[in-house]
């Protein structure tokens, strides 16, 4: 029940239309829609315009194809991410205009063409970090921003860094993604005082734990301004670098 | 040297009031100021306005006076973080007009009071994690953003969040500090379509392996937009909250 | 030798029937079925009414049938759990009348339906956490509990649990099981004063460690009242449950 | 508000003693009370009659003395765990009656005495678990159980522990404290079909790692019906424990 | 109850001394002695011939003296390990006679003095690891073992371990104390076909983790016959070696 | 050059058959084999009577084959453990008399049987360890101990154990094998005064860990005379058995 | 922009033929070589002579035939490790002069021969660890040094690496390779005064945990002069050989 | 027993003046000095000149005393590392000449002074990182080599290190000391062509577990040449470094 209806509700028990009794309950067992928590919820979905992600693994290429016309047809746009190579090909299938990203395995399905506002960058360390790079760019595109990648810029050959200066100025949030010890995040946090999200990689080997190794790096850093995701987390650093780049709109 | 300077070296050059030969050596043996990169590195201090934390831990409380006397003789604000009981007496006997938090063993000492901007909420889940809030709140506030503090809205007792909706919806960036098994920024994600910086804590025991398990916890954080620091680290926390805040306003 | 056995004995060797020899050889050497741990031994036999239980991992379908088989003969009911694709389906033909649950791999065998009493609730976060949640909801049945299902409510939606709050008062026992963070059970044990027996599962990636992080998270939960079980042990979770449920009815 | 204030309020809405804005803004800005989940939490605490426990360590003397103070006269029971010997000392200056366990540094302060229904056991491996084991036998008491102790039956000395097998028969939820290996609840779980709720302890050194140690093996038992609660946390394994053992009568 | 009166018990019930049901309630009710589990038991104290070992930390020197008293008066003999120096003080001074060894805090109070048989080797890589390595050597010794100790023979300067060719051929079992990389115990156990007991010490720092570097290093040793214990568990090691070399003697 | 060669050499120096150079050459250049560290060596080899075990992981059949062929000419007997389906399949075509251990796939091919001495125990608690204790049992035998096998005793239902008191007092060491929780070392450790080797297997799921959680629950038994080996190495443990077991004849 | 072509710009502004806006337009967006970091990047690749390494896993044969064929074309040498049966199959037939390494996957391709210099040892522990060892041999040999190895001198059979004391004298640098317990470095490092690099392998099993085992063994080696490199990391381990070997003549 | 001896020993056989049997005896018993090992082993104190340092912890400041002033006189050289304040004390009375390290807490006491050879270059991230680097500076100097000190150059201001370009290039090998992330040894290995020891400390909190994230991260370095050491061992690295540095000239 929204403020409107509840409004409604009101003015029919001071007409007499509805009985105290049948309003209470209705009050009483309606979902949250009415409280704070509820305007937050429903306000989240609005604005956000992307009311769910669907997570490849574990799907059938059926019950994919079946998820992502169901969400195309109500919300107009839908990401999936990490689909397997079967479920892209069935998606493609299924939707022609569905735009299939080969690396990452995210698919995106939407009407018409955001016009992406602000501006993300996206750095990643190393080509084999590039399907973690790519879910991050592709998640602030569909979510509504406009996003640029600078890849395999390594700290061990800091010069292909430096080249990207401007770029690195122009951004309003980085999102830097490294495997190995995870150390670009702190390199990149040091030249800029843009927020950096960085995202460990479980690109690596031996004492690399599964992206461990950077993770812990990234959350040691020593440039304050880093902030730190999941390991191959590249869907959560693009949605909150959308959040970031997003917010700097007045609203 | 400046792309200004350097003009004016090679305009010397020209005129012949400078050789080639000591131009070129000037050139090469000069610092990096010329780069993109040094102009991105001088500019981070000129934006941010501050250049140098103080981190107290290991420090004597005369050396602790003697390095905040010098920063703030040349850059007019320094912050301290997790200053002993020891070294804040001693800072407040040197410099009377030092803000000095007792929680987080925070120190401020600056010229004139600033306006705060924007909107920084810091939230926390038990009062035992107030000094790591606190130390968030300073350091966002001492670099120029307004910050709030909610303290005590655990998960296990949702309705004291739930009053706080309005507060939590005119956030433009929330940090979430929480110990134990750190899901508050989960439940806070979910109910904002804001970017979440989320601080464990090291209030626990046993398997709480010193603030592993909400460190954990956070970076699987079922709600997209959270981003984490590391265990204790409020000061990084309201830095990119800062930094995040900031960034808001046209630059 | 039971009581009664002993009794008997005893009696025999009064009337001459028996040498004190003979007497002394039989109760040294009879399995330990007289002593209080034999009693407590055979009575869990007895009230569980449920002596094995199958884990399906590692066997052959043909090793599974047999087993089946044979502990359905001497006991009238089975429960397998984690049975393969092909094991289930060699169950089902081997015996028509088998209960065969799809997502968790569990199969029950039993002559007759157990009306199930008390109420045991399961609640998972997750659609991917619901193999877990059916294993612990079938064990629960099997056992003679009464259990009810409600999927699918994760703390980053929380009016979704919110809408179930009936069916959480009404539970005399609660399993919730969750992935990723695992904050469900710290949200649900500050909503109820019933106990709740947390079941971590392994849905997630990267820092989750195999379900380390819902795990440790649960342990340190801030909400009292609060057990856990293995990680995706959904089975531990359903027996524990029913001895809770059980034991509310006077014995 | 609750239902009957709700009730109340409509009924003025129907008099046209107040205008449906009216009612409206005081529905939609009113905390939670009318919800279900405000249902709960009341209930919650009417229920466990036990709204908070205080939690020693970090706590001064006074601090502890006056927290103790203002919970005492506001709900007539205080359990206060954790506490230091000198918090231990002020508490018994400032209120004489007050209940003081050495061993666990369990306090607790309460009018008249608790008639304990059901029966709760608690059973520890060796005497070094001992803090641990009354903290959960303290707990168990103050919440309305009636609660035992059997101590130092470890598993390096079965017959100790069989000694007990008329007291293990008789409860109704047994907590299981071990240290070292953490193999006692296994044993005991082995042993009678009652629930088990295994708390581990940190008595032990080397590879014991604070507790890791037990806590694995509880949580890996191989006897069903075990449940496990963080290292040390008896007060958490007593809370349980009393929930389980109210609920068997009539609610 | 023992066989014989087990035996006598029931030739009164023949005679009509004693009726079978008081008969058939002793039975029942004693404790286990009568089985082949409690045979087990009670034979493995009258040959160990040491019941009980105090474990030092924790304990006052008052509730130490105490322990060791009643324990001597019983058994007249003790050991207790890891005693502090206030504890081995208290001791000194209660019994004059008692065998106090510095390093270790390990202390022995016995009647007469035990000829060692056998011959178990204690060897020792660092003088860091001696008082661990002294643990093992007293306990073997306190337990009816002749024991040797060879010192300071670390991997790095091997030339000093085969100088001792003649000791390691002329024991019967070798306990191997080493911290650090822990290599010791795979070059001895290379060297004879004797059982090795690693012992990995603490000695060590940073990735060191207490011990866990040579732990893990000793349980992957490329020498069979290696066996390991608890880090610094001198006296496991040492109980264990006497097992080993009093099994040789016929039993 | 053994002893008996530096005589010979000697005397032909002496006769001057010889010149001191060349005899200093050939001392200096021979292998060790004159030195009490190769007495030992060589020792250790002619007593085990054992040079090599074959591991069989990443050996194709054609090299198992090949390595088995040569150290079954060279020794009359070799051990090769964790051959694969292919690899026992192939020995047996190729080494028709060879045994092949299905379970635990050891393989063992020599020449006439070996009447096994002493007495080792292999116990273990579940079913799914039997591949290892399986190989404890093959190895300790190959190595020329008696050795018997009883299977499925684990700690839940203890009587099952109580009935093998005999077995477990006539043994001259105890090898132990357990997954899950590994509790069984520390009861057998508790029942007997025999020196018990404790394995670890991986057979368990989640905060298993692998073996991790027998494993640590192993090294901190409770039960004095345990000593441990690497997870699942069965091995490695009938190895330590045989050396044990054999060293009680005189030698 | 080289020095030499500062130089030339600068004299063709002082003749006027270039502006001092076009110049310092050049300079300022020229990358970075003009600088000592850039004259560093560059000496690097000219003193290596090894400009970049191809890492194997993840290839397809054809993107690696690629990538192998372009860098030979522009450096006259390549070296491609932990390549695939597949892929080495590939390179094989596109270029018949590549020289591929069966056991690690290491490929070679260049022009000529190279002598190489100076004096590499790599020895391992067992025939397991070859592959890694094979990995560190091509390493240094590609990149100009002479290198041999030594294979299967374990720790546990000192005397066949006794037999190398030559070898282990005549080294510059010496690179031990081992999996297991990873004992191997510290004995070597206790023999010569060599700079000894050791590298973990993956050899093991149970607590071994992916090499994590001997690689904590090596970083706590009591042998000074010991330094690490990552599990399995030949590659690693054969550069850094390399670099120190080169090292020695003067430069 | 030296070639030469073993010379002298076999002509006195030749003449007679010695029986075989007699010069077997000796050849057989004479500890190892013989072999090459025993000439390795020799070789190694005589040409490090520097037989053994002196681990300050849990050394009494007598015991420091007595310790020192034996390997003084027996060599003339003596470092002790990590030497508490009151160590350094009591050492600066008995040895006014000692060379008190106050930030390391490192002493030498040594006749003469040694003109240090080569360049070793030691370079640290943060002032809290230079006891560390200080005992690498220490160790490098008194074994003989030439070492200058870097300090405070983090990679968050990459400047600071590119400054010291110059220095970098004429390093023959350099020590890289760096706590929270660890990431300054890959920038240094990717501007150089030298040997690099990466040295992690402990200066870092929370996910930084005592150093275990910058040893991970160095462990993993993309740059290749780097080689580790264990956490603040700025000894083994300053050792390993002079070992490196000193193999330039030609021996």
């Amino acid at each position: 029940m929204r403020p409107a209806d509840l409004d409604g509700l009101l003015r029919r028990v001071r007409r007499g239309d509805v009985s105290p009794v049948v309003a209470a309950r209705r009050i009483l067992t309606e979902p949250l829609e009415r409280l704070e928590f509820a305007t937050l919820d429903h306000e989240r979905s609005l604005r956000a315009g992307f009311p769910e992600v669907v997570f490849g693994p574990g799907k059938t290429p059926q019950q994919l194809v079946a998820i992502v016309g169901r969400l195309f047809r109500r919300n107009g746009v839908v990401l999936a991410t990490r689909v397997t190579a079967e479920g892209r090909e069935a998606v493609r299938r299924a939707f022609p205009r569905a735009e299939v990203h080969e690396r990452s395995g995210a698919v995106v399905l939407r009407r018409g063409s955001s016009r992406g506002r602000g501006r993300v960058l996206v750095v990643c360390a190393g080509t084999a970090d590039l399907p973690v790079a790519e879910e991050a760019l592709v998640t602030a595109r569909v979510l509504g921003s406009r996003a640029e990648l600078i890849a395999d810029v390594g700290v061990a050959g800091l010069h292909r860094l430096f080249a990207h200066a401007r770029e690195l100025r122009g951004a309003r949030v980085i999102v830097v993604v490294a495997g190995l010890e995870g150390a670009l995040p702190s390199v990149v946090g040091g030249l800029v005082d843009r927020p950096v999200i960085a995202v460990p990689t479980s690109v690596g080997y031996g004492a690399h734990f599964g992206g461990l190794a950077p993770l812990l790096a990234m959350l040691n850093s020593c440039a304050a301004g880093v902030t730190v995701v999941n390991v191959n987390n590249g869907f959560g650093a693009g949605y909150a670098a959308h959040l970031i780049n997003a917010g700097r709109r007045g609203d």
